[in-house]
């Protein structure tokens, strides 16, 4: 039975995980949930904050927990000359560090990429940090929100009377945390064919900014400044939000034949001879027209309803969808299992969001729990051959 | 000098690029930028539909080098057996194969997964679609927006009272194309150790799911429903978006020893010691209050002497910029070289955006033009072989 449990395409790797709070920790999550070995190191003094976010069940956080399942975690001074030296035993047979402390702080402390390469030249050193390690901007500190605005995405984003608008999630966090997961996996490879290790990283802003690569060449190739669209696309229509009698959705008419197999649909089969909505060009330039016919069709059914017609009619519709209908969706929820339960000792089990690739024969690793706070030490600290006594005057020290 | 020449840490990884549109060529850019030697495969009758897009420079598009720079490229026709024959040849010699047709496509031509893996079983076959390749609705057509609007990022993008929210660049697309790359990573380090390949897979409605996990743990874990804020942040103040005399910023405090540099930085030292401004859950009470005096200080002040004075004071703080601000920034254009040069033939030299990892020993492959349609053609079929009479006569029969 062991031998047919899947474990994740990335069992065997070995990883330090300095990261905290929520673009790093979420890099090291995908990593585990790919069934890396990811050890989390924190400060016996505090540890991530986020250990205190909310929301709490049974007063633990559940913030915590649901970017940090799959890690073991270990307490760990890296001030203290005996906390280096723990550290650089446990850099000497890993694969790859990851921090997202900001730029300088590892080199200060002689755990830098050239410090550990001395110890371990295969190993990954792997950065996160709002503006990146080099450049005149390296050290401002950096948030979500400063990354979406310095990055031009809230500058595209919002209704087009309305001001720039933040994307609703911290997408700044989570897309650095995927893109240093790219870099550390391509590293790797790269290592295979050279035996040697190195350095890489991305920041918040880039990594927001590569997103948006053909709003960019609307600039650099045309000398437009694209600015905010609201829900509609400059180029197409019907193309984007509409609204049904108890909520929204998107249409998206591509092509002719989509506007062809639309104008069926909504019982407007003139449509496509028309003059005016004979093209995408005519179609947008007489975009209000357009739009009137669709709302009257729409305005006396529901979502639902519009959708089942237009995807009968082979045309891309969906909601715009709550996280409570999402929750319970049978193609998310259910055959993409996107909500695995995580059962966290001392909480009630509760659902996580999953990574969203998948692996025919690898699969993923189970969702196990986070770790609790140097919940580890005595197992890790132990294998580097620490006895029971020697573990008792290191955390009397405050060193673990 | 060719030795010390970087080529990015891919150098060596064969890929078979069936994708068109964005999703997939932004997957396959990704990985020819590290290095990797990327064939983009289009039917010789119509080839990928992006080459007619604009914005044109000469007539000739700029969104399809864009995303398709550093690859070579060849027609061939999957519908002809010969074509298929020659499909078979090139897969058995590649690492990975993508494609971003609708499920079902290839297994249909013979030339699906099972199939292919008989020929090369170490191959990584990567599949990025609407809804992902299993579930209920894996036959649905999607674009970015339906997938947007599917996954809750539009719920929760906009104003409080304004509608759902597009985020304004196709961010379902390129995130999607960011997550196969992780898979397909992934895949190869698993190859490493067993030897065998596997099929891969993400949709785009489950990439912009994942990026939303701690929106999505309000509701699992507290049974909240997430909805837009606007540019506020609900449990933290100041920390969003504030006017100044011509234009936006952002501010964000997320700790109190930020909030007590803020207050001296903007001249109100007495804050931090004000009942109503004590804690974050009470400065989110007195909101309005706080913010008044927040744009009494910056009503006449420009966004670039606000960010001066607040990083001065150490307080995370940035404009919200267009791209003709970030096009030439010091640091995003200057030091981080986000906007290197692509110079296409038969066009003017123009900017394109950089992938925004960095690889301190293997750096990244220079920036070279998109492939021709069919550009190759004779360089890669006449290493399987193909005499230049060959060669003609698969292109009269529209093989190639």
């Amino acid at each position: 039975m062991a031998n047919t449990e899947k474990k994740g395409p990335l069992e065997g790797l070995k990883v330090l995980d300095l990261t905290r709070v929520l673009a790093g920790p979420f890099a090291t999550m995908w990593l585990a949930a790919m069934g890396a070995d990811v050890i989390k190191v924190e400060n016996p003094n505090d540890g991530d904050v986020t250990r205190q976010y909310g929301p709490f069940i049974n007063d633990r956080s559940s913030y915590f927990p649901t970017v940090n399942h799959n890690k073991k975690g270990i307490t760990l001074n890296m001030k203290a000359e005996e906390g280096r030296e723990l550290f650089r035993k446990l850099a000497a047979d890993a694969d790859v560090v990851v921090e997202n402390f900001r730029p300088g702080v590892m080199e200060n402390l002689g755990l830098g990429y050239e410090d550990l390469r001395k110890i371990n030249p295969g190993i990954i050193y792997a950065s996160i940090s709002g503006y990146g390690t080099y450049g005149p901007y390296r050290n401002r500190p950096g948030y979500d929100v400063t990354a979406q605005g310095m990055s031009g995405i809230m500058f595209l984003t919002g209704q087009m009377d309305g001001p720039p608008t933040r994307v609703g999630s911290s997408i700044g966090d989570t897309i650095a945390g995927i893109d240093i997961v790219v870099a550390i996996l391509a590293a790797i490879y790269c290592r295979n064919r050279t035996g040697k290790g190195q350095k890489v990283e991305t920041s918040l802003v880039d990594s927001l900014i590569s997103l948006s690569t053909q709003d960019y060449i609307r600039f650099f190739a045309a000398g437009e400044v694209p600015c905010r669209m609201g829900n509609i696309y400059k180029s197409w229509a019907p193309y984007g939000t509409y609204r049904a009698s108890d909520g929204y959705y998107n249409l998206g008419c591509g092509t002719e034949e989509h506007f062809r197999k639309f104008a069926r649909g909504i019982g407007q089969r003139w449509m496509p001879d028309d003059e005016r909505f004979s093209s995408h060009a005519l179609r947008v330039a007489y975009r209000d027209e357009l739009d009137a016919y669709i709302n009257e069709w729409a305005q006396d059914k529901t979502v639902a309803q519009i959708c089942d017609l237009m995807l009968q009619a082979g045309v891309p519709c969906a909601p715009v969808n709550s996280i409570v209908e999402i929750s319970k969706d049978e193609h998310i929820a259910g055959a993409r299992e996107m909500f695995p339960v995580l059962d966290q000792p001392g909480m009630v089990p509760y659902r996580v969001t999953n990574i969203p690739v998948r692996f025919s024969e690898s699969g993923l690793a189970p969702v196990l729990p986070a770790p609790e706070f140097g919940g580890d030490n005595d197992d890790i600290y132990g294998a580097l051959g620490k006895t029971a006594e020697e573990l008792k005057v290191l955390r009397e020290k405050g060193v673990i």
